[in-house]
């Protein structure tokens, strides 16, 4: 998994069934220190929110498979989504 | 899932079974406000149209299994799916 | 999916039983006007053709378990599979 | 599979429910000579352990769908596991 | 699939059950004509044997879910497995 901050959101009215009702959260990778996008990182994705994130919070993100299959129904269009909120992070 | 920006389209006769009748649209990865392709991305992908974008629209990408899995007929060769197309982006 | 050249081709005796009688084609990522290796990708990867692709051509590739599973036999050693022959590229 | 540096931990008390009980490891990739992170890599990522990895240890870690499915219960949100404590490493 | 060297092994006691009796081999990425790691990829990482291959062999490597099914014992840790030693590579 990895971590992000949630930096907006987006609305899509013709969209995938599978994605009806769900919350469709802009996300930037953050480094552990929460600092600007990962060197090497993509910019910014679109993640399906699952545990009620709300922007500026630092979350933890799923991909892929792991990221469809939390949701109930089946084949959903869904590659990545927000699985945790984060509390606090210790670095050793 | 990924920003994408529809910018063209391809033909292929000599294909797999499961691509036929499909839609195979050329789109490149962009970043929120729009701007041409996201740092360090792939330029241009073939993306399988599940919800009829047109090109020029900006629309949202899934990828792997879940692009696959939106489309009834077992065991399709599709790893990258346009989902939705995006009506606005809240950034904050 | 990804545009893709096909450049040549690999033999290998020692291998996956379910790698055997499939063509392990060499192939290296192209751009839209099918110039040199996209940006930032990786240089050549081995695909196995599936429509019968020969060397020089331009092809559509898909990665993953969407590349295993046009195969009929079950739990193929395929992440990574030529799905179409390209006639056309339109760019708007 | 990966090799990384254990060097943190997270908390997250909002989370899917698949996540409770499971330790969310910070982790560092690391090249063979366990020297910093390796070229071109995400800086750090979060894994799920599943062999009771402690901090600053080297650990192979795999990803995807291989690492949902370590755990017993089904549709895990976990996308990174940690699945082994490094011992030896030789190089020829 | 890609292409890859093997350098040398790595030894894990304290592991997921699903590797146990698997051979753990080093792997570099690298390009048709056998030079160094190919640009911008990860330096090494670490497959799984199934084809009896050792130190200095070109091989061939698959990833994801295609590395793990190659194995019959289902949900094994592994995302990249060795899948075929190279004989001969054809470049036109």
């Amino acid at each position: 998994m990895q971590l992000a901050k949630v930096i907006g959101s987006v609305v899509s009215t013709q969209k995938s069934a599978s994605l009806l009702g769900k919350k469709l959260m802009v996300i930037t990778w953050v480094n552990l220190d929460g600092s600007g996008p990962a060197q090497n990182e993509k910019l910014e994705e679109i993640a399906v929110d699952s545990v009620g994130a709300g922007v500026g919070e630092l979350v933890l993100v799923t991909r892929g498979s792991s990221a469809r299959k939390i949701f109930p129904e089946p084949n959903q269009a869904i590659d990545l989504a927000i699985v945790g909120i984060i509390d606090t992070i210790d670095r050793f």
